[in-house]
Formats: structure tokens, sequence, C-alpha cells
């Protein structure tokens, strides 16, 4: 504890904008189904979509000094990530940090604990993902890690890794990944787009995936009345 | 398990109607203060007020097949409503399945577990009120039921019932009660208006009510100081 | 219990005024980093900033029939702050009790449980802060007490304190402290502003505050790599 | 509201004690993998595994005036199942309704709501499930019903159901499928001691329920070191 | 903030004891049914029943220093009462604690937040009541205030006042109250051992509290089948 | 995913056994205040304390098959670490799998989801720390990984690192940490036995470690009364 790594690798910027072009849930089918943050986090403004390279930070319940620290450690492109070491429903960013971020060229915060200054973040159009909205202040006593591996939110987030945010939560793509869940997204994306034009022309998926044989294997049974002991 | 009931009595088009111009607080009280689904069912964006015709689905934990299932027993003027067997937070419906539900005439959707696809739902105007946004996604293992009755949200749900939702939250009218409750609910609206009109006009509901006579029996003193031993 | 204080004493207008131009998060800093209330507290739409002097109610679980009483209570001014004695979602205010306490010039609510009728609170300009939207209704059988000090989402709130609510939450200034706090805010709020300057031009909070010297003290190392045994 | 079934029909005495051999969650499975009740009721002490026929009360939150009326209710093999319109945490019952329905041959409580007299049920081994144990007491001001379907931690349970509880939880088994899952639970339970014994023998589920082909069929793959791209 | 209060009035020793000798839930209906700390603390064993006057403390989220200047200034017969001023689980106090507390009489913490050590308390015979059971330890950084009034779970509490904790929870007792409290729990306990003679003996609390009229004026009904249109 | 890694290297069986003999609370310590895991993780029973190398899982939610993988993976000392990829509270793991496991030397069971057969574990004297404890059945349908990295209750476990559990709850030391926290937990409990026993006999920690000096300095104020603005 008490490390900040100055010297990180970075997701290639192109991986970064490419994967910040799709939603985070079709990142995260692309991924095999993993990368979720908990959905307990939440953008404090409807709208916002941005993607970045992580620079993480492990926080001190309560205790935003290491946020101050990862200032500096942050880049155009990034976005900042941040845990602390046990539940905290602190304020721990508002709008003076993020002013500091937005000057760098960061593209949001990720935070497993509270915010303030909504109304300020909205103006700003910088945005923030948190666990709650928190008026709590916090202190600058104890010192933790900056661009080391964290967990935040149930996930494991590396450094300069892909993180993608958007208004129905937050996924990280691992750096070695980014490239074949790019790809992957973007075939998923065409399928998505072939089904949406069938489903909007009237089809279902239940034909277009082939479904009934698989559900009638199941046991599935149509009947025109619910049973006497149906339930 | 594994039953889907493909005819099912819907209430009458025109008591839905009639009962989708109110509010689901009104609803609520009209039917003697019951039929509302836990409050943390919530509306994915502000202003949606829907009414519809439940199609009931009890889907496994994180497994949406059985709401493919059940698209194709909606009809025009049904609202889908899905309950979990137990507890999970998975993002089961997005832009896809409500795109096909759109395409039938469905209302929206009233789900206690997750959904994802929030920007492309507020873009389609196609309402879900769930327990919580979440990318997480779903499979397609195990079969459930359709148009079975099923609790969600801590109240019955019949196939056919009448379900409202609005920016306060959901509530379910059975189909058996939806006349009455419709009758009920326009008396109800005629008391309130008179009221809002008293309110705004200046006139205390102490008064309106007759309240005072009571307070005083409970025993409700008024005074110009806390006593010592007040608290 | 069954009580109501007729005559408070009220926090000075222009203290009142003064407070509701800074934030919650600018006054609770400005109070020594307390004040504020849970944030379970949000509002039911976003933008409202109010700043009001507190009426207070103890309310029974699911049972409003005390905010009527406190409606004679408040006056021009006023905020009405709503606690209920044991856990209670149900839905306590809404669009009726809100036009009344709007006729009486009162400038919102805030209570540690349900309110409804979002749609037109929103639309009437009436903001309340609550623990959550619910369409259960309440009963008028329990009496309780009315500017009585209670304690509300854990702060305790006296009559007549003042209760700043906006975007982030809501906090309470005691009435004695109120001059003092309005100051400390205005002294925080120019030294914001500095920094916010600063920030903007690129300047460290690191160097600002002069952290760095306190950071090295606590051990805080600066590498280029992650040690073997970092994490 | 504000109805008391007098009359209602209980399972067979057999069949409740039959069920009531079995564990809560031998039964759940033997019934289709449902009738289980929210995780969060909870015993109020180790080691009680009771069942019997559910005489239901529908309660106003934090009042407790119709579990007064349920007492003249019940009869010897009955459990009392109490659930609030409203997510209350007061105490509901304690000691004093114990003794009464202890004395009538009431074998428990399960309520979905708080508890009290922990110790004093403890001593008389009169089993309590609940979601809270609180100090907070009720009133007894608002009517509700008793003996008619109610819905209790996510389940529906009629008057005269079964009920089982142990240090799992608690789960309801309809009148009408009552010997049907009670036959299920028996031949469940054979299995599970073949299995039990095969387990202890060092046999693997692996084998014995062979899995190996499914699961290679899915995908799965052995390897001696994690990939690269593992994760 | 900032404040060791050295000199503070504590409630009598013989009105301690005497609550002492009464449960909580008999203390908090004593006491108008107030005084009740949250549910969400419980004791980490069971059969803990204990009264003190309360030591407050004021604590910064996961820093346990104000703890550690609390210790000097409780005396025999007093109970330690801990509040974070923002939720925190950290684990803030245990073994070490919990012996020098027990060494100067003291007899057992209330704390809304985390403790550990459980084995070890229970060993020692030291009761706590907590939020939970953490393992994450606290720091030594920030100051706090001692012997001044703080909200613990929901309630304030006093320097002074008494505190009573069992199994069922905690009530605080302010000390001005103390002696009447005292005396309404001894009337109380009477009036219940005298229905516990009865209930034990077959009668029922409808005809002993004269519950039946009430009932009625209220329209409850007794049918021996449930109407149609009954649910 | 569906991955199975048949051959990981475990900690030293020494080490396993030295860090066994440290309480939770005081390995954490030892470790830096880091490796426990969330505190929503509880023993099903008081007493048990366990130390054992991790065979991870990862399941999905609702499906216990890969735990079934998982046994065949398991050796004497091994502790087995499961963990859903989405919030799950159903009953994954029971006596049979326990009966298994403990055939093979396992010695617990983490499990940041639900439990069930609570009465047979205790029974059996086989640990289990879950979230909660839960009827609900799983399926067996879709696959995971044994032994690869996870994330459960918040803190990343790779297979082979020791975990140890008591009635505090959970931590993990990375297998390349293991001695160093070894030796530090050893010399930690040296300072905190000489600690108890100072304790004991009077000494209070202000003294002992210090601390009047740096409270000072801070600006802990000793006050005979609260001053009037106190709070």
């Amino acid at each position: 504890m008490g490390i900040v790594v100055t010297s990180i690798e970075r997701t290639d910027r192109d991986l970064v904008e490419g994967l910040g072009a799709f939603g985070t849930a079709t990142i995260h089918e692309a991924q095999g189904r993993t990368g979720d943050l908990a959905p307990r986090l939440r953008p404090v403004y409807a709208g916002a979509h941005v993607a970045g390279t992580a620079v993480t930070v492990s926080v001190a319940p309560a205790d935003n000094w290491m946020v101050h620290v990862a200032i500096e450690q942050c880049q155009d492109g990034d976005l900042l990530v941040v845990a602390p070491t046990s539940r905290s429903d602190a304020g721990f960013v508002g709008e003076l940090v993020a002013t500091a971020l937005q000057h760098r060229g960061v593209r949001g915060i990720v935070i497993d604990a509270g915010c303030r200054d909504v109304a300020e973040l909205t103006a700003m159009g910088f945005p923030v993902w948190s666990r709650c909205v928190s008026v709590f202040g916090t202190v600058k006593e104890t010192i933790g890690d900056v661009n080391v591996p964290i967990v935040c939110a149930g996930r494991r987030i590396a450094p300069g890794d892909v993180v993608v945010a958007d208004d129905d939560g937050v996924v990280v793509v691992p750096r070695a990944a980014a490239a074949d869940v790019l790809a992957a997204a973007r075939a998923r994306e065409e399928r998505e787009a072939a089904s949406r034009a069938a489903y909007r022309a009237g089809e279902l998926s239940l034909d277009r995936s082939g479904m009934r044989e698989a559900l009638a294997e199941k046991g599935l049974r149509y009947v025109t009345e619910l049973p006497e002991d149906g339930r």
C-alpha cells in the first residue's frame, strides 16, 4: 500500500474509441458475458456514454487523498476508477476534482462510493458513475494506491484497461482482450441489426433463433387452460 | 412448471383505457389501498404512464428464455409482467425484446429484476419498470411459465388483469374488480378535484375533513412551548 | 407524544436566504462536515434547490395524520420535515398535501419515507426529498408530534432550524449556528472559486494545497513498475 | 378488506406430519423448485423444525390488531402466517401472543416483518421466522383480513396450506398438492440417501449423475495452465 | 468537533439497575413506544442483557481513534455508544478495546458500525450490539467527540442516558425520564404478568382487552366463506 | 469461460496451518489491512475457524453445475471458494456437496451466494460462510470456471491462495505473500498479547500508544461542559 505506478501501458486509443462506439450491454455480451460492474453504480445524469483507459485508485473509506494524487497520473483519454477498501457512502469526488480532470482530458469517473455536486457535473458535461450521491465530505489522512489493479464493484480492473460506461452501467475490457472484444462487438452488432429489422417486421425470436424444438425437448407444454394443479 | 396458457381472458379494453386515465396512487386508493407492487420497481425514464392487460411470465434467475416464448402470446394492449423465481439482478429485457413487443402493440414491461438498453428504450418510447438497470445478460436454458398467475414484487398478478404504471410505480387490478375499481377511481378523482380547489384557496384539510375533533379525542395537545420532559 | 408546538423560533429569513445560495456540500463542509442527512434521501426531480425553516413532524409508520396537522403550523419560507417512528416505505405525501403547503409558501418537503404523485409534484415545481417513491397510501389513526425536535435520516432537526436541499441531498443547520455557517460558507466558496480557476488553468491540487510533503511523510512511493509483491 | 373467514379447509393432518418429516430444501425440490419464501425470513433460534396448516393474517404496517383476531381462528396443528400490506420492521409478535398461540396448539409463526421477545420465545420453545427482530411496538387501529389468501415474502399462501419451516427457511405447499409433494419428497429423500452413501464412499457426482458428457458438449475444457487470455 | 466532555451527569445507579431488570420491548412500550434504536443493531451472541449509562462517541468512518479517547472517560456501570459520522462497516471495536473497557466496569458496547473478535468477546462475556461483524480494521487519524449528544441508529443519545440492550435490540431512556419510565415499566410488567396467566389459561385478548366492539365498529366481518370478489 | 485448471500451485501446507492459528482480524491487519471479504459473508454456525488453500469456482446465477466439477479438483487441505457471475441468493451448496468435499479433506466453503441444509452442516461440522441461507435450488445448465482467479465478495482470490475464515468473516492471503503475512501475524500477536496484559492491568491505550500528543496536535479539547454552540 502506498504505491503510485507512474508508467502504465494503456490500451491503444483506436481500440478504446472503437469500443466506445458500442453500448455496455453489447460489449459485455461480446466478451462472453463478463466485465460488468455491479448494477449499484449509476450515472449522475442520463445520456452520457464514454470510453477511456483506466487510471485506478484505491482509497481509504471517506478519504479522497489518493484521488488528488491520481489526477497527476491522468492524461487525455483516461477514465478515473475509484474503489474504497471498505464500504463508504461519502462523497469522494465533486466539481473541483472534475474540473481538474476535465482539464487533462479525462472522460469521466467510475466510483464504488459516493459523489456530489451533481448539478455542477451535469452542467459541465462531466459524467460520474457512482454508488450513491452523498453530501458527506472526505478527509485527506490515509494513503492508498494509484495504478495498481483494484476490484471495483465486483470486477477486477487493471490500469490501462478499457472502461466503457453509459446509461446501462459500466463494463471493463482487459487491455489484452480489447482487440478481440472489439471484433466480437462488431459482429454482434451486425447480428443485432438484422434481428432488429426482423423483429420490426414481426418475426418472432422463437422462429428466428429456432427455439421451438429446444423448448419442446425441455418439456414446454402449450395448453388452452391452466391445469387444476397448475399452481 | 413449463406451461404456456395460450388462451386467456383479458379485461375489457374499455375498462383498461378507463383505468389508464388515472394515476397509480388513485387506483390503489380506489381499490381499498391494495394492488401496489413494491416500490423497488422504478421506471427507466420519467413521464411514462400506461395501462394494459397482463401477460405473465415466470422466469428462472438470469434466464430470459420464457420472455421470448411470451412475446408470441402478446397482443395489442397487453403489458408484459415478468417475475424471476429467485432474486436476480440480471438484465432480462432490452431493446430487441422491446422492438418485438412494440410491433405487437404491447405497452410496456414490468419486471422484478433488471433491464438494459435504457437509452434505446427511452428513444423508442417503450417504458420498462424494473428493480434495477443491469448490463448482465441472460441465458436460455431453463423453462418456466407464461400466463400462469405469478407473484411480482409482492403482489399476485393473473393473466388478463389490468396493470397500470406511471412515475409513482405499478398497481394491479384483478380482472373481476376492474369495473368497480374504475367507478371508485372516478368518484375519488372528483373528490380530489374538489379538495385540490379548496386547498388552493387556502382551506385546511383539518377543517375540510373534520379532523380536529378526532385528534382532540386521541389526546393531541397544542402548546406554545415544548414541555420539559417533551423528549 | 401528541404535542403540537404552535410557537417556534425560526432562523432569520436573511440567514436562510443566504444559506440557500449555497449548495448542500458547501454548507456541510462549512459546518465542520456535519449536518448531512443520509444519502438515501433523493429528490423526486432534478434541479431543485431550496432552503427553508424546518417545521418538524413525527409520524407513525404508514400514517400521515400529523402531516395534516402540521400544514396549519407552516408559514411562508418553511420546509416540512417528516420522520416516521419506525421504517415505513408508504407514500405519506403527494399532490394534495403539496398544494396546501404551496399555498402557504412552503418550499418543499423532506421525508425519510415515501412520497407519491411524482409527475404532479414535478409539474407544480414543488420538490420533495424522500427515501422512496411509493404508491402505498396512509391511514389517519395515530397521533404524533409537530415542532418537537426529531431525528430524520440520521440527523437531529429542531423546529426553526435551516434545512437546505438540492440535487446532492439535504443538510440541516441548527438555528444557533446559522450565522457562523453562512460566514464560513462564503469564505469557503471564495476559496473554491480560486481553486476552480487554478484547476481550469491546469494547476494540481497536489501543488496548490501543498500535499506532496505530507504524502511523502506517510510513505507514498512513486514507482515505474508494480513491485512483484505489490498485490 | 376486513374479512375473517371462520371456516377453512385444512390439509389433512397426516400429510402435514408427513411433510414435516422433511427439511424445507427437500420439499422445495420435490415441489418442482418452488414454494420457498424469500431468504430474508430467518428463525429467531437455531434448531426449530415445524410443519403446520396456515392461518393467514394480513396486517397494516406496524399494526398487529388482526393478529389478535387471528388467534381465535387457530387450532391445534396450525401455523400463523403474517404479512404486512407495506414493508414494516415493527415487532408485531412477542411472548404474549406466543403464549396464547401455544395454548391452542399452534406450532410457530412466520412473519414478513419484525418480532420481539426473542429470549422468551427461545425459552418457551415457540419458534418464529421473521424478517427482523425489532423492539418497536405496534398499534391496534386498522383492520385487515384473516384466512384470506396472502402473499408472504414473495409466495402466495392460502389458509389451510401446509407451511414447513426449519433452519434453512420456510416453504409453502398448497393443500391440493400436499399428497403429491409428500410422495415426491419421499422419493427424493431415498435418492439422496443413496447419493450420500456414495459420496461418503468417495464417488463423484460427475460420475454418479453422468455429467461429464453434458459438460464436454457445452465446451468445458480441462487444461493444466490458465491460457494467456484466460481472464 | 474535537471535544471531550470530562464531566457528565449520569443517571442514578438505582434507576439504571431498575431499568436493567426489564427487557427492551417493555421499556420501549413504557416510554410511549419510543427510544428504540434501529433493528439493524444485533448482539454478537445470544443471551446478553445489560443496562448502563451512556458514554457517547462520535467517530469518523473507519477511524476508531476516539474510541481510545473514550475509554478513559468510562467508569463502572457505563455502556459505550459509538456512531460514525457517515456509514461505515469497518470493525471499530474488538477484544483489546473490550478488555480495557471490562477492566473499568463497562458493561458493553453499542455501535452503529462493525465490530470484530466475536469469538473472544463471547468468551469474555463482553457483549456488543453492532450493525455488522467486520474484519476490516480502522485507522487513527481523525478526531471526533466524546460525551457530546449523538444520533446512533436513528435515536438521539446524550451522555449519561440509560441504555438497555438485550436479544431484542437496544433502547435509550433519557436521564430525565428514567424514573418515570421505570415506574411505567413496573406497572406494565404487572399487567403483562396478569395477561400471561390469562392467556395460558386460554383467555383471548379479544375478550380480555375488549376489542370485539371496536373491531365491529371498524367494519370487521366474520364470514364462513371468502366472498367471490374477496381478493 | 468454461475452463478447469487441473494443476495449480498451492501455498505450502505449513504456511496454511501457521496462518490458520490466527484469527481473520489479525491476518487482515498483518497484511496491511487488506484481504478481507465483504462482511455480508457470515458463518452458518458459530465457532468454526479454518484455513485452507483456495479452489476457486465461478458459477452462473442459480446454477451449481461447476461446484460439482470443482469437487474433483479438491484435495486435502483445500477450501472451496464460490462466486456467482451476477448476484444470486439461491442455495448453491448443501449437505450432499459438503459430504463429498468432507470426504476429500476439504475444510469448508466460502460462497458469495446462498447455502442450505444448515442443520446438517452444523451436525457434520462442515462450516460454510455465505451471503444468505436459502432454500431455493439450483440448475445444472451453464458452465463456468474452476481454478481461474475470481472476485469473491469484493476481493480477488487466485487458486492456491490461503483463505482463513472464522466468526469474524473471511480473509484471503495471496500465495506469494503467505510467508511474510505469517511472520507479521506472529509479530502482531505478540504485541497484542502484551497490550492485552497491559489493558487488563488498567493501562490506557492513550498512554501505551502515546496518542495524547497527536490528539492535542489535531486540536482535541477536554472540557468539563459542552460549549453552547457544541452541537
